[in-house]
């Protein structure tokens, strides 16, 4: 049994790449709701969309996020009819959010609405959101906080960040089935995701960090820091912040409480000893996903890392 | 200054044809909204829209509803996600219901939202929902009660009518300006919709029958009967339902209360004799709606024969 934490698009294709290698009912993925958003009334959960959408094969491989072969005409009318625009939601991927408010109005929890988006998009592996509970997070800048999207889509990471908060953290609970499965699971993976705004709000839900710690599972991560920087967002950024370095060394840092193996990549090699200094079995690899290839090879190395470090 | 009462396609058409020969400050438009439903958790005013969009030339001409060359990606995966999709929603006309839903949701009232989206859809005329509050068009069948969208959309009006009627009538008031339009009105014309169905809830709105029998200006109405059945839908049955007779004099009928000028088709000059003992004028001249010119000249017709009725 394979659990996996994630949030943001480098998650999104590593699960595909588990995905590919491990039967989906070994397969559990815990994911980021931190930046679910109320959008034209809808309830929008863009991690665990990413995540939805690659493993039922329709991410959109042009953007990286939304729903595969969109067209953005409700958009266009909305921006005509006054409506907000700068947060992009598909005609298709409209459907995703459609659908899960009437299932939340309805009275199922986000891990019932997902559970029932899954069967009808034929995704077989088990989504967790890390909580049915409204727990944000928010962005702390200079000029005042801003919703996670806010900060990342409508102002494009560009302002200066003083602090990451989660809103309703001390009142949020792991949803069913999230502490249970990181204990009980043979191996727990945190993908590629930044360790602040996409792993963060996961270990924020009171319980988790506690079960990473107790867990016999192995824990091992990959790091989304490659040669000094993010892959993508403002994850070196968010790491300097809470004052960690921005290298493998700093991921490693990050989790070092409850982290077995950190897998960087190749070019990162000269950080092993920094990271073996913190407790943390380093393994190194080509960890920038461009290809399917890449991705497989990557979920690959990851498990054979692991059964490596497992064996010691 | 004109007032029209209106509902369902026919009515779209006949206010697009007097937009074209009255200055849009003249107009006020008095919709109505017992059909209106929530559809995937949308406000939805069918009849509303249909008469915005025609106003704004965007009224699908190929369909007769709905938002002109619109597409249907979204509802496709609705359907597919297992929601309804009886009732069809395009990506355009998708925006219009989520942005009025927003509007609501912001406090704002049906009138206000209204104002709003015609505002940024270039409509000049002043479109007012019969009321603001949620007064619905419930279908009585052999087989239980129906919305009015159920049975029109949904069961294609096959089930047999038993009767009509309209929840939450008692507690609805008119919206603000429904009433001082018709009693401070020059002119008020009832369009060729079903006059149960589609000006029925109009006219069961506290207030409204009162302020047509009160007010001074002529009250003219286009017959939605020609040659012995509805041109579109269900006006026939529904005449019958309430032993009107199907015809011009059973419409005349229907509102001989407050009617002073029937305009029906020429094909019905027969009927002029029963509709004149009802002591309403008949008026004849094609009002079969097919052209953009067909439409201006029942309009202009409509204004002539009121005017003539006026001097005698």
């Amino acid at each position: 049994m394979i659990t996996v934490l994630t949030g943001g698009t480098g998650g999104a294709k590593f699960v595909w790449g588990l995905a590919q290698i491990v039967p989906p009912e070994d397969l559990t993925v815990i994911l980021n709701t931190g930046d679910d958003l109320t959008w034209w009334g809808l309830h929008v959960s863009p991690d665990l969309d990413s995540v939805m959408y690659a493993l039922a094969g329709k991410l959109s491989s042009d953007r990286g996020w939304g729903y595969d072969d969109d067209s953005f005409r409700c958009l266009e009318r909305m921006r005509n009819l006054g409506g907000e625009s700068w947060f992009q939601l598909g005609d298709l991927d409209l459907a995703t959010h459609l659908r899960r408010t009437q299932l939340l109005d309805l009275g199922k929890t986000l891990t019932e609405a997902t559970a029932e988006l899954c069967r009808a998009m034929n995704v077989k592996q088990r989504l967790l959101p890390m909580s049915n509970d409204p727990m944000r997070t928010i962005v702390v800048t200079p000029d005042g906080d801003l919703t996670f999207q806010e900060y990342f889509v409508r102002e494009r990471w560009k302002p200066t960040v003083a602090d990451v908060k989660f809103q309703g953290e001390e009142a949020a609970a792991t949803s069913p089935g999230v502490l249970e499965s990181i204990v009980r699971a043979d191996l727990v993976l945190i993908a590629p995701s930044n360790p602040i705004t996409s792993i963060g709000p996961i270990l924020a839900v009171p319980g988790v960090r506690d079960a990473l710690r107790c867990t016999t599972a192995q824990v091992a991560a990959v790091s989304p820091i490659v040669g000094g920087g993010a892959v993508t967002g403002p994850a070196g950024e968010m790491l300097k912040m809470r004052a960690f370095s921005v290298s493998p060394a700093g991921v490693a840092d990050a989790y070092r409480d409850f982290l077995d193996v950190l897998i960087a990549d190749s070019q990162d090699e000269s950080n092993r000893q920094e990271i073996e200094s913190k407790k943390v079995q380093a393994a190194f690899t080509n960890t920038i996903m461009k290809s399917d290839d890449d991705k497989i090879a990557l979920a690959k190395f990851a498990l054979a890392a692991v059964a490596r470090e497992a064996a010691r």
